[in-house]
């Protein structure tokens, strides 16, 4: 099958990599009908060293149930499934109070052996804990935010959640990218009032507005925490949903969160300290979220998606085919698209 | 009057300043009954500059009330009362939600003209909302237990409170320090079931045990995380008081928590950035805690005080008068002391 692979910095490729085939009786292969791009894809492609084997890559995807080992009772031949970015037993203490990123049997896409999302099919392990079925066609328009329940959507939900957003509470969302776009959609679920969006992209934060954002900070750094502080009363908010992931950002963070407020980070640190000393200690800053367990959210957030509620997969402002992953890549690298999505 | 002035490191003093009195029509003047000296009042006596002129110093004190400002209509003269560690007026929004420590009218002791704790009388801003009455005369043997209630156990209690222990809920506290031991004695008040105490001082962790502590590890850093790992099946415990302030203890705080699990602070950071890059947000670990706002508190903990429920005032294991205080200071950072109970 043809499957994407990371090289170096700026050099991924779509290749022949062998079949995936059931391989532990808890394993299930999935051809994919639709993967992505991920915002956190982008730092291997800002960064990664060149080598002369490649990596596989991608994270995010959902598809046809084609085999499965002869212990899975779930997931039969046939089935649309959407598959969290971390495969987990989902019978493990950790998974049963919902944190499935740290399953001891699980493990991320594209690693040790694993698949990546990004080809034409993937084998899943612990299919019966990971997949969750779709009650739709192949041909469902829903499909693209359908697959937002795979990473994007649920990262924002995950954050928005571990930050107590919720009735009556006022935001600040830092970033618009995809995950700060659907952080902005997730409060506005969870009932949040008022969502304050710093972003300077204007396509991009105006779907943060029809997302429920209620105003847009386009200044970054010092102004842009002073705006925020001029629009809420010179406080911040008490809730702080940070989805970029460098120390600048996190920065920002805690200069727009009212004292004694949270803030929430799920874009993935491309920091090893961060500016947690006596400023935030004297002003009671709870410091939460983190790599989200997508899984223990995709039951919950199904029902609106299917419905229309919302409609997460909006993220999705460019589609290619797997051999235009490369272009989709250099595409989100240059912010001409915002996140590309892919039908092999 | 006499009280202590801080002039550099290891040079504390006793000498004459001008007797407080009412300036404001909220102040009141308490004179001191009862005072004590902090672990945190060791960072300066370990590394302040020496100057010419001293500060003031000491912020925990109970005492008897007497003056009070036209508008005080609370504490009246001849009333014992106890100080949290921040004055502040009880009235504003950050108050009423307890967050006494962001009163933008509050402060703290021995900064900005305002007395320090550690002499004969203290001019209290905002009396009534500062003071707490205590139902107990001048000669009460609960004296030093209900001065904790200052700083010390509301510290403690914030600790645990914020980091969520309660009934069934597994501790780990880092620090065998009065902080970390009254840390102790608050889980434990709150139902904590078993808690772990870090500490390599014997006479401390006996203490530690009395109030509640169900297991001892004496090692440190890496040692002290996996015997915490191998006492907790390998996991650690879901909450962890770090009551230290340094970075190596709050590194020490990340080892010993659970995934998934959550980290309060409540010893001063002597550190500007910490580690809380990939590691913390790959196991979705919060980090809370901050300065307790000791006043949100007292109401609250007074009965089990007053009963005798709990004794958290065997933290202090030394008494001096004023005239004693720089040999209090001497014998805390020696460690030959716990913590040291002053009755000017």
């Amino acid at each position: 099958m043809r499957a994407t692979l990371i090289y170096g910095a700026g050099d991924v490729r779509v290749e022949d990599v062998p079949d995936p085939r059931v391989q532990e009786p808890t394993d299930a292969v999935v051809r994919v009908l639709r993967t992505c791009i991920c915002g956190s894809d982008l730092w291997p492609y800002g960064s990664r060293p060149a080598t002369e084997e490649g990596d596989r890559i991608g994270h995010e995807f959902l598809g046809v149930v084609q085999d499965t080992g002869a212990d899975v009772t779930g997931p039969a031949p046939g089935d649309i499934v959407v598959a969290p970015f971390a495969y987990a037993d989902n019978t493990c203490a950790y998974c049963v109070e919902g944190l499935h990123t740290s399953c001891p049997r699980g493990g991320y896409w594209a690693q040790n052996g694993v698949d990546g999302g990004q080809g034409e099919a993937v084998r899943v392990p612990f299919a019966d804990g990971t997949l969750v079925r779709l009650p739709v066609g192949e041909d469902s328009p829903l499909l693209p935010s359908l697959l937002t329940l795979s990473d994007v959507f649920c990262t924002g939900h995950h954050c928005a959640v571990t930050a107590g957003a919720g009735p009556r509470t006022s935001v600040t969302v830092i970033g618009d990218g995809a995950v700060g776009l659907s952080a902005v959609l997730a409060a506005r679920r969870l009932g949040a009032e008022r969502i304050v969006l710093m972003g300077r992209h204007r396509t991009r934060t105006d779907l943060g507005r029809d997302f429920g954002a209620t105003d847009v900070v386009p200044e970054r750094g010092e102004e842009g925490v002073e705006r925020v502080r001029e629009l809420t009363g010179g406080e911040g908010t008490r809730v702080v949903l940070e989805c970029v992931g460098t120390e600048a950002a996190l920065e920002t963070a805690f200069g727009v969160v009212r004292d004694g407020g949270t803030v929430s980070r799920v874009g993935v640190p491309q920091y090893e300290k961060g500016p947690v000393g006596y400023a935030m200690f004297g002003r009671n800053i709870t410091l939460t979220g983190g790599v989200a367990p997508a899984r223990a959210y995709i039951e919950e957030l199904l029902p609106d998606v299917l419905d229309g509620t919302i409609e997460p997969g909006r993220v999705f402002d460019s589609t290619v085919g797997l051999d235009g992953v490369p272009d989709g890549y250099r595409a989100m690298a240059d912010r001409t698209a915002l996140k590309v999505l892919v039908r092999p």
